[in-house]
């Protein structure tokens, strides 16, 4: 049998240039993280099925690796599909956070500031830029129900993307019950919201006319989709104030999510970012349930990351009422823009070759250490026969200095 | 349903004081293997069942974890396992990277110097310091037959465990080359080679009778067994000179390998590293070809890395022969030791709790950015109504400082 040698589908190897560049920038986001006070902590690949598959998911559980059971009690029921897996890898990491939390939260203090850097597998239809693993970098706050929690995460964020270079980016926000307020207010009932907002969501992509157009044949009422086709031809003239929305909403927007949502711009945008009230932004997950966030580059579609409140999920594992709040940076789509723009970071690294003849090893490796102190990267290296083409073969993979053992001085690669 | 919320069967949550232990480990030795040349790669977590059941992986391969195969192909024929899984989570790197090689022969350097840092996942039965799911920590040589590859390994090896803080290591080496002249000597025939040595290597638990009673109860003939003997009381009396074993083996042992061997233990001891010939190292994994090596820490049972020559196993997947040879270091029991020497690395860690009341928190935020400028990890925290109690906890949390936002000065937790 031939042997396949590419990676599983949907997967990818990573030569030594790209490992370098993610682990620069992991370190960045991480260094960040750690000086913004969040803590480090890690969770196995491989989950509880039961827990992947609670319901909170939404469609990352349609794509789920599952793993096969080991052992006897495979034998039997092979038809059942639920005696075939018990686990799985891991679609996300909040799902593993919640269990993490409740595992552990008698040692962990409170309010908990969290980070998460770590792979994550989807069976994905491959396609540009979409990986059946990926890695994922959140940060959460457990344990606090105030606003601060929100501006915690966004501040600690925003500065490990002008760490990583990136400067035009804006801070998109919104909140699940504004949104409600507008669903209310458009006369929509509690079991149609949701319907709404995935119609809304695409606003971007298909403009007033396909919403409303959708809106229609998903059979809500003239009256419904007027009142919507007004509200959201108010929303996308230009930047809208929330007090000024409340106001067209007949005030359904309560006095302190108000407060808060104004803290929270003011807070930032005195802080020297781009803070922008979105009231159009809906984030897919159903878990959120207050704040919700994206971060949007330059004329990038998509966002480079986001993320909101979910109080309600962990309380379903940890058994009591815990009040979170995450935010994910896009580390992928953040590594195919550097990419993109030929971005760099952290310090050269200076590769130097090492060539020796005949001599004594341990007298070569001693020279190894010297230049090892001086920061140079070393490859000793038997010199070839033709020293000309072998510095051309050098410098072509990525040597910048050679030293010929025996001679004086570092020389550079012409 | 009650949730579970342990982590799945062997494996474990990692708290933050252990993620920044471990990411500190975890540097050092990628610094290290980097300003010695070698270059990080990365591979999936997924890996094709065929390759990882190659028959190379020993008894890994009963260990798989392997992934159900998803959509259609399912419903038919569920009682051929075959038809359940394709692929499965990885259980070292040595075969991924054999993959990776196959697939990326034409832009890589010759030789390829390369470093692996990442999970592997075995069904082991849990127990005390072995998790299914684990770190390991390769390097490897890929086409470069001459022992300045085992030299290079090494040297890299011990200089990541010196800065890891390890000085009182043995280097232990062998050749499976001198192993079999030694079954040759004792009259064992090519196909008990394999069996002859997985009972020498139970030498260390067993002792000399142990290894001759179990020889017998294989039913080896009691020539081989007396023959064995005679040489094993000899080996186990004192360090053995490889040119004074070859003597006693009849000259079976070539002279090149002699040569090379002498060679390795020189150049290492010239360098400063203890370094053993240790003819009764046998190493598990069928796979190697030429020397092997395993690093001894002081007292410790097992061993802190090992490794050794595998010049046939990547040729297999590429087609051509590619000498290799590589070297793991042992990451989780390294961290284990670590924590059991309470060994510290790394600086220390300045966590800083920023307090404030009712201030502008742009303003608080600003102070915080200042603090990290001056290496800080910074918590805002609203301040507690009762100060001495609140401080109390954030030091049992790890804060060593303070400040008031308002106030002068950084202070120290007392």
């Amino acid at each position: 049998m031939a042997l396949i040698v590419t990676p599983t589908r949907g997967m990818k190897d990573f030569l030594p240039d790209e490992v370098v560049k993610r682990e620069q920038v992991k370190k960045v986001i991480l260094d960040t993280y750690s000086s913004f006070g969040f803590k480090p902590v890690e969770t196995p690949a491989v989950e509880h099925l039961h827990l992947l598959n609670n319901g909170e998911g939404g469609e990352n559980e349609k794509l789920i690796f599952k793993i096969l059971k080991r052992g006897e009690k495979l034998k039997d029921g092979l038809s059942d599909n639920e005696s075939l897996s018990d686990s799985a890898l891991r679609y996300d990491l909040t799902v593993p956070l919640s269990r993490f939390y409740a595992n552990n939260k008698g040692i962990l203090p409170k309010p908990f500031k969290v980070i998460q850097i770590g792979p994550v597998w989807r069976a994905e239809r491959p396609q540009k830029g979409r990986l059946r693993q990926f890695i994922q970098c959140d940060i959460d706050v457990l344990g606090n129900e105030g606003i601060e929690a929100e501006i915690d995460l966004l501040t600690a964020s925003g500065t490990a993307l002008r760490n990583l270079g990136f400067n035009d980016f804006s801070m998109n926000f919104n909140d699940r019950r504004v949104l409600y307020a507008m669903a209310d207010f458009c006369g929509y009932d509690k079991d149609e919201y949701n319907s709404f907002f995935i119609t809304l969501d695409k606003l971007d992509k298909i403009g007033v006319e396909g919403v409303l157009k959708e809106l229609s044949s998903n059979s809500f009422s003239e009256a419904k989709v007027f009142k919507t086709e007004e509200l959201i031809k108010y929303l996308v003239r230009e930047e809208v104030e929330i007090t000024k929305l409340n106001e067209i909403l007949e005030g359904k927007i309560s006095e302190e999510i108000i407060y808060n949502l104004n803290l929270l711009k003011d807070t930032l945008s005195e802080l020297g970012y781009s803070c922008i009230f979105d009231p159009i932004l809906v984030r897919g997950m159903s878990y959120y349930t207050g704040t919700i966030f994206e971060f949007k580059y330059k004329n990038y579609p998509g966002s480079i990351g986001g993320g909101g409140r979910y109080d309600k999920m962990i309380e379903k594992m940890v058994g009591e009422s815990i009040p979170a709040c995450g935010f994910s940076i896009g580390f992928e789509r953040i590594i195919n823009i550097m990419e993109e723009e030929s971005r760099v970071i952290g310090k050269d690294i200076r590769n130097l070759a090492l060539l020796y003849d005949n001599n004594k090893l341990s007298d070569v490796y001693k020279v190894l250490y010297k230049l090892v102190e001086n920061e140079y990267n070393v490859s000793v290296l038997k010199k070839g026969k033709k020293l000309g083409k072998q510095l051309k073969s050098l410098k072509d993979q990525g040597f910048s200095y050679y030293m010929i053992f025996g001679e004086e001085g570092i020389k550079e690669m012409i």
